[in-house]
């Protein structure tokens, strides 16, 4: 088959890819549509040294299904984290930060910018008739905005922040317009500010933060300088939701960080089927954010556009 | 009066030092017995550009008290913030992080390390007559170690570690050790593993200390490695309590802290009345800590004694 192949930080396309073959309890899966993340191009970038095919993000059709053939035919997005089930954190609720685990296009698992990918049945979630492929991909990145819920309690009279409005800013300012009033994001194009006004949100440059004026920030810039903006604004006490893929450390003036008692919280993959409920209900719209679609064989090109400026999501049909 | 004076990273000790006044709805305070904490040590070091006279652990006795007559005499405990009741922060219940706030021997205003010291009334904590000053004077530092409790929901069945065994963490680890059933706390010296004992808490070598292990850790060293050290105890949706002061920055590397979703929360002062109530029905003993005490006059020499690797409280007695 046709994949994208990443291999120390060189990303190629290859054909003539095996076939992955699902395990007991897996499925194989076609791949209908899949996002390009931010994630992917830190991959690229060597944030992680993984080798094989990149992608996570995915709506696809189960194709074969190993003990469960009632599956074939099913139109399905797919939870990244493959979990063994039997270690510790997966025995306390914590599959997603399985010991074991594989994750799909990001660690020892074959992703989804690709034909085929295979995952475990328990972590496809079928997708509801009515939602059009071009929605049904955005379940990953949303259910990530909506773990931030899962993780801090948000009052919806708070004043919280979003530094950033790109790929997952613009989903995680969605998701926090449904119950946050007052509700601002950094915006650095038109083009950001243009796609929230269905939101509600304030939207202010840079210069228009207020200092040590919010509870509750959500950096999902992924750059030191969007981190030390989003810390500026909290308040004593508040809340920095650290939502990005980071390239190497960042420096933390943690006597500031105890001196204004704030707490940091590192965020990542979230729950599928409130996402998947979101996206059915109408509550969020994604196809706004579609910036362009690519067939797999220019998935190089792809790949570059998503790497543009201010660039949002790039899908890639097989 | 007498006092020590820091100035520009220089401690002296002065002679003549004019009698703090209290202003309205302030009391005078004599300085009954100081304590000497890591932050004293920082300040000297250039932590913060503080002048003045250091210090701010103290129990003492109201000698004058503007518009409250009736407590003269009465011997206290004070919270350090004196906070202006008006800002939000005020408002909103977050006096200690008042934005006008001036902090004993910290931020504009003189502190303990004198004959006599000025805060205001509210500030003020009554001392049960039953308990010693030896025993009074911790309860600053153990209200900063229950300030865990009020940030972070520790339950009792959780493993928890605490990091640093020195001033504040042999409090912080008496603390915890009323509540959590399996406390572990890493210790550098035989004498704090020794001062531990009476808490049950499994004293272990940086050596022994599990990688991803602990919900909860709690960094009380001061340093980056053992900051680092509790951030490598942690599992996966784990919270690191940094209660410490810190000098600089430290690297953290967010894009681990995304990965496995950890929160990092800074700690600072905590609550008196629960403090006094500890410290007054016996179930936290202090004076085990007391490594000496020396008469104000000879406070340059106590100070360096503080500096001594493992130096537990020195106190100072005008």
């Amino acid at each position: 088959m046709r994949g994208l192949w990443l291999e120390e930080k060189r990303l190629s396309l290859r054909e003539g890819l095996a076939l992955p073959q699902p395990r007991a309890r897996e499925a194989l899966v076609r791949v209908i549509l899949a996002g390009v993340c931010s994630t992917d191009l830190e991959l690229t970038r060597g944030y992680y040294p993984y080798r094989g095919i990149l992608g996570h993000e995915f709506v696809g059709e189960i194709v074969e299904a190993q003990g469960a053939p009632e599956r074939v035919g099913e139109r399905v997005v797919g939870e990244i984290n493959a979990a063994c089930g039997c270690c510790d954190f997966c025995s306390e609720g914590l599959p997603r930060h399985c010991r074991q685990r594989t994750v799909l296009g990001i660690v020892g698992r074959h992703g989804a910018f690709a034909e085929h990918l295979t995952l475990p049945l328990e972590n496809l979630f079928s997708v509801p008739p009515r939602l059009d492929d071009e929605v049904a991909v955005f379940t990953e990145p949303l259910a990530a905005a909506l773990e931030i819920g899962e993780q801090v309690s948000i009052d919806s009279t708070q004043r919280v922040l979003v530094v950033g409005a790109g790929r997952l800013g613009q989903l995680v300012a969605r998701v926090l317009a449904l119950s946050v009033c007052e509700l601002s994001v950094v915006c650095r194009h038109e083009r950001q500010r243009e796609l929230l006004a269905c939101t509600g949100a304030r939207c202010i440059s840079e210069k228009e933060v207020e200092r040590a004026h919010y509870p509750v920030a959500v950096d999902t810039s992924g750059g030191e300088e969007g981190f030390a903006l989003a810390r500026r604004a909290l308040r004593p006490r508040g809340t920095l939701v650290v939502k990005s893929t980071f390239r190497g450390a960042v420096r933390v003036d943690l006597a500031a960080l105890v001196v204004d008692e704030i707490s940091l919280v590192g965020s990542r993959c979230g729950p599928f089927a409130p996402a998947l409920g979101l996206l059915a209900d109408g509550k969020v719209d994604p196809r706004p954010l579609i910036e362009a679609r690519y067939a797999l064989v220019e998935g190089l090109t792809a790949m570059e556009h998503a790497k543009r400026q201010g660039a949002l999501k790039v899908l890639l049909a097989p």
